[in-house]
């Protein structure tokens, strides 16, 4: 692949669960939520919100209801995403909007130097309930997904996630 | 913002809808497919599948099912992003991965100097059977979104998107 068209800062993010005991800058959490808030949306509706998370007790609490969570207790911030329904295009596009919205966060973490995991929480309504009553939710805002962030304490090779068998052709194609 | 915090790829991204009447090459669209395929998915299920389209005629049948892609016909490709029942992790997840891999998409194409629309599909029940039809999709693929993809014709300012009265400290806080 040539230089010019060089995608490693997609290619080499991974989810990173062990962290440094190093407390991350109000910089680089700013230049996260900004990634975040820099996401398409659709209709440009940016139905979102962030809550950014480093009292410790809340962690504590956030991995009492959620199962994959404990490397919380390790991590210098999290930050929760939530969408809300009226701000967003119509049902079901907050969703879609704040998984993008996640996804460029995760991208500006590794681009930075920090690491980061995408702890699932939508569509788990069991999980969405308990954690809009962690943090106190309004009715209309939704917890979609929390993201862990820390200095990482670990590396990870490349993957090999390239599949050309999921590549079709003008239309579908059985493999 | 410092240089070694630039996440301009990111915030320089914009929706582009006009372009060169130029094909992109098949490298160019292997990146973007690639960037595709190392998004995170729930439980690493990679539960998608990419439909790469140049012929002219299935953009115009698109076009007639899909009221805002009217800029596909100075389109040099599309891809159609399908999510896969018998690949997810559970109901709703392949709809958070696309959205996921969809993004990535959008960072590679305008990293590698494309331009590209995210052309919603999901979560419109009626545009996504309509869509099944025209390419044949089994029963379990359903279509998530549709990115056009050319090289562009026009350029934007970075917009303000920036919202702190979005952000909250540990908990919801009315702003």
């Amino acid at each position: 692949m040539a230089d010019n068209i060089n995608i490693d800062w997609i290619l080499k993010r991974r989810s990173i669960r062990k962290y440094k005991n190093k407390r991350i800058s109000d910089e680089e959490i700013e230049t996260v939520l900004k990634a975040a808030m820099y996401a398409p949306s659709a209709v440009n509706r940016q139905p979102w919100h962030y809550i950014v998370i480093d009292d410790k007790s809340i962690f504590n609490k956030f991995m009492e209801i959620h199962p994959h969570s404990t490397f919380l207790k390790d991590a210098s911030h999290a930050i929760l995403i939530c969408g809300d329904e009226k701000l967003h295009h119509g049902d079901g596009y907050w969703i879609v909007d704040c998984a993008a919205a996640t996804e460029n966060m995760l991208l500006a973490a590794h681009h930075i130097g920090l690491g980061a995991c995408w702890i699932g929480i939508h569509p788990r309504e069991d999980r969405k309930k308990l954690i809009k009553e962690l943090f106190q939710l309004p009715a209309h805002v939704h917890a979609f997904a929390m993201v862990s962030l820390g200095y990482p304490a670990t590396t990870y090779d490349l993957p090999e996630r390239f599949k050309p068998e999921r590549i079709h052709k003008n239309t579908w194609s059985k493999k």
